[in-house]
C-alpha cells in the first residue's frame, strides 16, 4: 500500500491551528474563572487530557495518561495556568504551553501538592490571599489519590466538579471545526482507497488494518478509535471488533471509523453491499438512509431561518421514520453525539438526554441504525457542523451515502 | 510489506492458554478470598481491566475502558465471581467468562449497585448474611463515582484497597510466561524484518509505523505500547515520540517497542548504529551492554544455586558498572520492571523501590541506559524469566545484543 497524501493537512494549516489555539486559550481560561468565581472556588485542578490540551496546550497520546504520571495535569488560578511536568515531559510542556507556567515535578504529585497550591493566587479573592477551596475534576481522579491529596493538604477543601470545561467544549471555534473537517477528509479518502481491497474471502481484520494503515499514512496522526469492520450478521452488533470472519457475497459490510488530526477526531459509518444486495438488506438500508435524511432535513429547514432545535427533536426526526416502519425496537442507541478532542462529547443527541437546544456553532454525528440480531445490520453516520449565526448546515463527511456495491 | 506469520501463535497454543486460564482462575479467586477474609471484607469490586481478565476472563481492548461503561467490572463474593455487562457486551461476557455469573446491566452502574450487592454471599460470613464491607479498587474508580456509590447504598461500607490482585500477578504461571515469550518472538521477528527499511533519510515516524505494521501482521493482536523510534540526539529522551526527524549516517537509532499476544505483552529496546559508529557512541554502547550483562550474570550465578536476590541488588548490579565509569548521573531510571497483562507491573527493579526478594516464577525487563542530553543515548532492554524452583534464568528476547550496524 502506498501513502495517500491528498487529504494530509499542510504545514501552513498546522501553523494556523496553533496560532488560533494560542489566541483562544486566554478566553477559554477567563470563562472558566468566571464560572469558578461564581461558585466561590479559588482554583481548579484539571486532569482530563483533552481538557489540558484545550486550556493549556499539553498533548498526550491516546493511552499515554497511563504512563505519564501526573504530567499534563494543570492548575488554574486568578492569574496563571500551571502545567505539571516531570523530567520526561518538561521540554514538551515548555514548547506546547508557552502561556502557562511549567511546574517541575520531582517525586510524587501528592508530595508536591501543598507547594503547588502555595504558589497560587485565589480566584475568588479570599481575604488572606491563600487558596482554600479547589475545584477538582473528580471524574478523572481516582478515589485513592483523592484521599491522599486531602491528607497532604488538610486545610484545603477539595470540591468535586464535573463537566465545567466539557460544557465549553460543546461550542466549536472555527479552527476546531476546521480540524474535524480535515479528519473527515482523511477518513473519506482512506475508505475510498480501501474499496479496492474488498473481495469475497478477505477477513474483517485484514480490511480494518488496511483502512487504519491508509488513515495513518494519509494525514492522520492516529485513529479516533479502533476501526470496526463487521460483515453479514455481525453488522448487527452495535459493539464488535473485527475478527477472522471473511467477507461473503450477498452480505453487508459495515465500517465505523475515524481519524485524528491535530487532536481533533472524525467519526463515520458506511454500510456497503458485497455483490448484489438482498431485497431485505436493501429495504433496511433505504429505511436508515431516509431516517438520516429526515434529521439532516430538519436541520436544513430550521438553522438557516434562525430556528433553534433541540437534541431530542433531532433524535425524534430520525427515530420517527424508523418507528413508522415498525422497526423502532431495532434502533437501540441515540441518533448522535458531539465530537471534537474526544470522540464522544456534548451535545448528546438521544431520547434519554436532557432536552436542550443544540449549542452553536457545534459539530455532531447523525447515525441512525437498524439491527436484526443474527441477520444483518445497517448504520449510516455522518458528521454535521451547524452555526446559528450564519445559518449554515454543513455535512463534513463527503463519502457518498448512496447504495454502494463492492467486491465484484 | 508482507505479513510475517513465522512468529504468530497457533490455534493450538491459543486453545492451550484458554484451558490453562480456566483451570487457574478458581485458585486465583481463592487466594483473593483468603486475603479478603483475613481483612474482614465481605466482597470485592474490581475495575481494572487487567484484573478482570485475570480473575474472570473478560477482555477489553486498550482504551476500550473509556467507552464500555461499566462492562467488565466484577464482583467477588464467597461463592461467585460476577461480571457486569451491558447489552453490547452480554454475549462476549458469557463466552469469555464461563465460570462467572453475568449480571446484565440496564441503566447506570450506580443505579444497579444496591441490587448487585443484594445478590452476594459475604466472604467474611457476617451473622445476618448480608454484605457490609466491600473492598473497592480505589485506584481505578473515580472519586465522583465513589461518592455516588456511597450514596446509592449508604449502609454498605466501601473500603479502598490497592494492589491485592497486582500482588498475585507478580508471580507468573507457565501459560502466562509462554504468552510473554510468544509476544517477544513477534517483536524479535518484526525488528529483524524492519532492518531492511532503515536507510539515511527515512523518518523516525515511517520506521515506527513499519515496525508496528510488522508486529500487527505477524501475530500480535496489538502493541504493548506505542513504538518509540528515536534517532541521534533524540535517543537521549527517555520519553519521546517518533517524529519527522530523518535517520542520519553516524548516529544511533533507538527502538523501544513491544507486542501483545493473548493479552500478554513484550517490551524490548535496541540501539542500532546507522553506518560506522562514532567512538563516543561505541564506548557508551559497550558500557551499557556491560551493565546489562552484569545484571544478567548476577541472576545466572544466584538462581541456579538456590540463592534469592532482591530487586535492589539487581538494580545495583547494572548501576554499579555505569557509576564506576563515572556516568551514574546519566542513568536516571530504574533497571527494570515486571511485565505481563500490563506493560509495567511488579516487581519494580530500581533503587527507590522497597527492597524485597524477586518473586518466582516471574518475568521482568533488564534495561540500563546512558543518556547524554542533546548528544546521544543508548538503552538495551531484554525480558528475563526466572524460576527459583527449577533454577532457570531464561532470556525471552532473542534479538542479538551485539553492536548492529544498519542502513549501509
Amino acid at each position: 500500500m502506498t501513502a495517500n497524501a491528498v487529504a494530509a493537512p499542510t504545514a501552513a494549516a498546522r501553523e494556523r491551528w496553533r496560532a488560533a489555539d494560542l489566541e483562544a486559550r486566554p478566553l477559554r481560561l477567563e470563562r472558566l474563572r468566571e464560572r469558578l468565581a461564581a461558585d466561590g472556588l479559588d482554583a481548579y485542578l484539571g486532569l482530563r487530557p483533552e481538557n489540558s490540551r484545550y486550556l493549556a496546550g499539553f498533548v498526550l497520546g491516546d493511552g499515554e495518561e497511563k504512563v505519564c504520571g501526573a504530567s499534563g495535569r494543570f492548575l488554574v488560578s486568578a492569574d496563571e495556568s500551571v502545567v505539571v511536568a516531570d523530567s520526561r515531559y518538561r521540554l514538551q510542556a515548555h514548547e506546547e504551553c508557552p502561556a502557562s507556567r511549567v511546574a517541575d515535578l520531582v517525586g510524587s504529585f501528592v508530595d508536591a501538592w501543598p507547594e503547588l497550591l502555595g504558589g497560587l493566587r485565589p480566584i475568588s479573592g479570599a481575604a488572606d490571599g491563600g487558596v482554600r477551596r479547589v475545584a477538582v475534576e473528580a471524574g478523572f481522579l481516582s478515589h485513592a489519590e483523592w484521599l491522599r491529596l486531602v491528607e497532604a493538604a488538610p486545610d484545603v477543601e477539595l470540591v468535586p466538579v464535573e463537566g465545567l470545561i466539557e460544557e465549553q467544549r460543546r461550542v466549536k471555534e472555527p479552527a476546531e471545526t476546521e480540524r474535524i473537517r480535515a479528519a473527515c477528509a482523511v477518513a473519506d479518502a482512506a475508505l475510498a482507497e480501501t474499496l479496492a481491497d474488498i473481495r469475497v474471502g478477505v477477513s474483517e481484520h485484514e480490511l480494518a488494518l488496511a483502512l487504519e494503515w491508509r488513515m495513518r499514512t494519509g494525514g492522520a496522526e492516529g485513529l479516533a478509535f479502533d476501526v470496526a469492520c463487521l460483515s453479514g450478521p455481525r453488522a448487527a452488533l452495535p459493539h464488535g471488533s473485527p475478527g477472522e470472519r471473511t467477507v461473503q457475497r450477498g452480505e453487508v459490510l459495515l465500517f465505523d471509523f475515524g481519524a485524528r488530526v491535530d487532536g481533533y477526531r472524525s467519526d463515520m459509518t458506511r454500510t456497503l453491499f458485497v455483490g448484489q444486495p438482498t431485497a431485505g438488506d436493501l429495504a433496511i438500508y433505504e429505511l436508515v438512509a431516509r431516517a438520516q435524511q429526515a434529521a439532516i432535513e430538519l436541520l436544513r429547514e430550521a438553522i438557516p431561518v434562525g430556528l433553534s432545535i433541540t437534541n431530542r427533536q433531532l433524535d425524534a426526526a430520525a427515530r420517527d421514520v424508523i418507528e413508522a416502519a415498525g422497526q423502532g425496537s431495532r434502533f437501540g442507541h441515540g441518533t448522535g453525539h458531539g465530537i471534537g478532542l474526544a470522540t464522544h462529547e456534548l451535545p448528546s443527541v438521544g431520547r434519554s438526554a436532557a432536552e436542550e437546544p443544540l449549542p452553536s456553532p457545534t459539530v455532531f454525528s447523525v447515525e441512525p441504525g437498524v439491527y436484526l440480531d443474527g441477520v444483518t445490520g445497517v448504520r449510516i453516520e455522518d458528521l454535521v457542523a451547524i452555526d446559528d449565526a450564519t445559518g449554515s448546515v454543513e455535512l463534513l463527511t463527503a463519502f457518498p451515502r448512496e447504495v454502494t456495491v463492492v467486491g465484484v
